[in-house]
């Protein structure tokens, strides 16, 4: 193959076994020539991606593990099996987990996740929703006596459990549930009701065929008064024989875009009783005679959603660097047109549009993950506070753990977007893996809250802030009551543009951007009823909700970057600068009000993207390398370690059930006829 | 329910039948309050968006006669199929369609397409590559000899064509094509030859199982030297048994994203000898002793991607239209939140940041569809041209349809993710429709042209005319050699902002764009070899691509919608204001450049968003009723005419095979004996 050495590679070889380890005899030339280019230590880059050398080795412990049992993984491809053998196969591996579940540790969340996730992978399954909220749901809300009453079934695994609260009709608003739980003194039971079609509980994972009990969230009506939605311990199916106990209507909601391993589904309450101890009664009772006990004040539930969106953060990042690894291993395998002309096709990663197509989001998943780690660890600090009852940064953490699930879900899905158009007509077909990996993180832009009501949040919090008569210099909206130390940027080089320098112009474009909103608001308050001015003004108040969260990934990135060891602290350093000057050329407009920022400045970090670029095309591959996804999770012919595309897209295609026979049932069944037929006319 | 009034609803009622006629008895009163609303002739709309009385009635015709034709229609929702139920589902169609072939009409492609499309949505099939790439390029490519030989049994249908270009390992520069056709002269004919795996034919439609015949592009060599690709036409099975023939091996490439009623396929070749008469020699040829006949030198070619582009782009438009329906539709079904407290749950179109969702695209579709129209109009044009040899213009055509191509398509995908996206949870469920209109449309921006090769071209191009030393100051880059007629915008209010200041406002932005982009051009070539500098400013070449595109599109938005009938011009403008600010502001930076336009000027233009935003919600539904998509085209649940959304949603849950029965097989396989052997051990 002709040796075309792109302009990039400015990098002097060091020696193999030091920096990339993955190279292996047999991969392709092409894949091996990037390895060698490696100028940082890969194998410590993945320790530092994945939190230091304790967790790397559960991670690994879970790799083998499933790599040892064939009964958890998949018998072929996922893409080439119908809805149903789907639902087997998951079913099939779930029965295989609960066999081992020595690995099922609930006091290490990560590895445990780990190893769902390495099991089942993106096709969803009947546990899922027993795992991340019908257990943790029942440990929050559940009274001592009720959890020693349930849990052990619940982990035993005798039960499984969902948590069904969203309805068809209803989702974000949940004080309009439609699902009534009526209190009966006489006979001490609840009575469920659904009234109407668009009250059905819909959506609930595992909900349609596989659980057997659920946490309903249901109005509760008491002594003839609405005490609002609460949630209850439902048993929805015979423990021995699984059918559907009478008065309820359940089933499968149908296909989706993705995750069709799981049985979302539907459920009807018929006048449907339960004995008055299944409310879950931590929090909020009722009395045998009705009367109805009011929480003390609790805003650990608060907390709760903070947990589920810092693990949704860091989850939905590592569904872009599936992607990232994919599009940048293929890209170097791959060779399109030429560059020099007569000096052969090169590869596509060459080609200054495909790295901008691909390294911007090579930058985010550390941008995205850094922050979900951060997330994790303001949880962990904020719980304890919560227990000493200090609930003042609540606040702060809350809008920022709804504002980086929205901005991350969404930029993680355009970026593996971008990853599949990387990868041309074969990013298309399901061999890439990518249109999984699109199909899974799509769903994330929804449930957990919508991302436009998660921002409008954010704003509410903002505007609060801004008009705050106390407000905290120090904390994380202080720059919101900071003055611009200058009106205009001191940006003068790229190469010399300081973290002090970048945090400086972030605040200030950030602080005009939430002031802007504020005073468009005040002006249409002054015009129109609250409610119509807030609606008035919720475009705007969304955009300045994004810049107070990019302000925070953009603070938080460079901090940890300089903190990052030494060895790889220059290839993070790159990563990071493309991240946030492709921030500021793209949004230039922002930087550039007011003359803050000249159109020179701007070519300035229009020059820093293109020398990132071409820095990073270096060490591309051994970027996504030290990413160290597993194939299993890889799930992608074109992301190959080995880099050996071609001959195994062809292997792909003996797992289709067309190429069984050589003339297909359909030709006979409808074409042969009516070509007969033809030729005797003609 | 909460009869709940948005502020945006200021126009005074007109009567149901002059207006929006598509109200029944039984709708979802939702939907019929929206109806009552509008404030223009919805049939008026969709006569002039259809292209007139004559076009529309066509289509009427169409949509008629698949009604009354059960065997053109699918037997169930697709999205409950099994690849291979989905395959047998559109050969059967394809069987149908052949019965009713009256309706193949190739001297009218436009009722053709619409009834192939009718009939097959977007699951593909078996012929679509028969009549949109076999037969036109037979046409365009063979001798008249040929055409009397091949034309009779192609157009009847014994014969089953494809178009077999695209390799595994080779896209878009076809030169590198590894499939040899070697002339040997002794037995007068071609030996077509696959080297290696990567040298197979890839992705053509119906490849796999049903095409009997291809039209394939290989690297022709006749005595001992390289000719480069020329198209062979070649049998590939048996006409009587549909057997492969020997020394071929094809087959299904697997499940992609989408379209996977259609047979994608693979074609190898083992020295498989075909006659000299095969190849198509209407431009070249290859004499019985072996010598090569260079063609007249012919731009034809070149029109026929014209042709090709601008149906794409009017076909791409119309998903966005299929998918702005049903998100415009549910948005006013679907009540979520309240706006004023305790006036009750407003229909969620009525949120500012939901309308900020839909409407763009709304108006992307008017937008996209013009310029596709134009498009074929101008196409018409220079085919009669070219025919007299002139082709002056086809450098600008040429470059026009590669950059629409690129553009609409790829804004088109973003666009029905944001619709599905405003549907909330129910958009990820195949009952929305809209996971069918992203997978089908994803495709697009990779086929017919990489959109970033696409926009490279159209720099290129770009860069030629800037240096061009006869500018042709009235042609559509006429603007490049103009200067600003003043070095600031002259807007003062949205409302008096004329068509002649925005077209001077885009083409004074587009013009630095370009020039931009040719000066750091001519810096980089005054350092490196102009091959690197080229790759080195090709991020910057690809915006200057779309910003010339982008202007093309509102230079003839503007001019159509002054041209629209009286009655439709005031909603028609309205849409063109919103996609025309709202483009100003998404890209202020480039306006605010040396102060071209103040922070104030653009805050304008914000209010002009703002307030077109309000308008459009008025008409919003009547605007998508007059697209008239008809329901066997939009396969929606949530965008049905009526409205009656949450019932149809529970009807469609009795399609999914799991509710068949109340136990699944999976459990009883799998989790049943885990749960007794659990409990055995309690």
């Amino acid at each position: 193959m002709p040796q075309y050495q792109p302009y990039s590679q400015i990098t002097q070889l060091l020696p193999v076994s030091r920096m990339n380890r993955y190279i292996q005899d047999g991969d392709n030339p092409d894949i091996t020539e990037e390895r060698k280019k490696a100028t940082f230590d890969v194998d410590g880059f993945t320790e530092w991606y994945h939190g230091g050398a304790k967790r790397l080795q559960a991670r690994r412990e879970v790799e083998k593990y499933v790599e040892d049992h064939k009964e958890l993984q998949d018998t072929r491809p996922t893409p080439f099996m119908s809805r149903e053998e789907l639902i087997d196969n998951s079913v099939r591996k779930v029965a295989g987990m609960a066999k081992y579940h020595e690995m099922i540790d609930m006091t290490n969340i990560e590895k445990t996740t780990y190893f769902i996730q390495m099991v089942h992978v993106r096709d969803g399954q009947a546990f899922s929703l027993h795992y991340l909220m019908f257990l943790p749901v029942l440990q929050s809300q559940a009274s001592s006596e009720q959890l020693s009453k349930w849990m052990p079934r619940a982990v035993s695994g005798t039960i499984i459990g969902t948590y069904a609260q969203t309805e068809m009709g209803h989702g974000t608003n949940i004080s309009k549930l439609e699902t009534t739980a009526t209190y009966d003194p006489k006979t001490e039971e609840f009575v469920l009701n659904t009234p109407t079609v668009s009250g059905a509980k819909w959506w609930p994972g595992s909900l349609g065929k596989f659980c057997n009990h659920a946490i309903v969230v249901a109005n509760l009506w008491t002594n003839g008064k609405c005490e609002g939605p609460h949630p209850f311990i439902v048993q929805l199916r015979d423990m021995n024989t699984h059918k559907t106990l009478s008065n309820l209507k359940s089933g499968d909601i149908g296909p989706k875009l993705g995750i069709n391993g799981s049985d979302n589904g539907y459920l009807l309450f018929d006048q449907f009783r339960i004995p008055r101890e299944n409310m879950l009664m931590r929090h909020s009772k009722v009395l045998p005679d009705g009367t109805y006990v009011k929480p003390p004040h609790s805003k650990l539930a608060y907390g709760g959603m903070v947990f589920v969106r810092s693990m949704m953060v860091r989850d939905i990042a590592n569904h872009l660097a599936n992607a990232v690894t994919i599009a940048t291993r293929y890209s170097c395998v791959r060779r399109q047109g030429e560059l020099a002309p007569g000096a052969g096709e090169v590869k596509i990663l060459d080609y200054q549009t495909q790295q901008y197509r691909i390294f911007p989001y090579m930058a985010k998943v550390i941008a995205f993950r850094i922050a979900g780690e951060e997330l994790q660890v303001i949880f962990k600090e904020i719980s304890k506070k919560l227990k000493k009852g200090e609930a003042s940064q609540l606040p702060d953490i809350h809008a920022l753990s709804s504002g980086l699930k929205a901005l991350v879900t969404f930029e993680v899905q355009q970026g593996i977007e971008q990853c599949r158009l990387a990868c041309g007509g074969h990013g298309y077909s399901h061999a890439s893996g990518i249109p999984e990996l699109l199909a899974f993180s799509c769903g994330s832009c929804t449930y957990e809250g919508d991302n436009l009501v998660l921002l409008l949040q954010v704003a509410k919090y903002l505007m609060k802030v801004v008009t705050s008569a106390s407000p905290n210099t120090n904390g994380i909206c202080g720059y919101l009551h900071k003055k611009s130390q200058s009106n205009v940027s001191t940006l003068s080089s790229h190469k010399t543009y300081s973290d002090h320098q970048i945090v400086q112009d972030f605040e200030h474009a950030t602080r005009r951007v939430v002031l802007q909103a504020f005073n468009k608001l005040k002006t249409e308050s002054s015009i129109y009823k609250s409610h119509e001015a807030w609606n008035r003004c919720s475009v705007e108040l969304t955009k300045a909700a994004r810049w107070h969260i990019r302000l925070y990934i953009v603070r938080i990135l460079l901090l940890k970057v300089s903190q990052a060891p030494e060895d790889i602290r220059p290839v993070l350093r790159t990563l990071a600068k493309l991240y946030i000057f492709d921030l500021q050329v793209s949004n230039k407009g922002n930087f550039m009000e007011n003359r803050y920022m000249t159109p020179q400045q701007i070519d300035e970090l229009k020059s820093g993207v293109s020398g990132a670029l071409a820095t990073i095309r270096t060490d591309a591959v051994s970027i996504v390398d030290a990413f160290a996804i597993h194939e299993i999770e890889l799930k992608s012919v074109l992301g190959r370690r080995d880099g050996n595309v071609y001959p195994a897209l062809m292997e792909w295609t003996a797992h289709s059930h067309l190429n069984k026979k050589d003339v297909p049932d359909a030709f006979e069944k409808y074409l042969k006829p009516i070509m007969e037929n033809i030729r005797a006319k003609m």
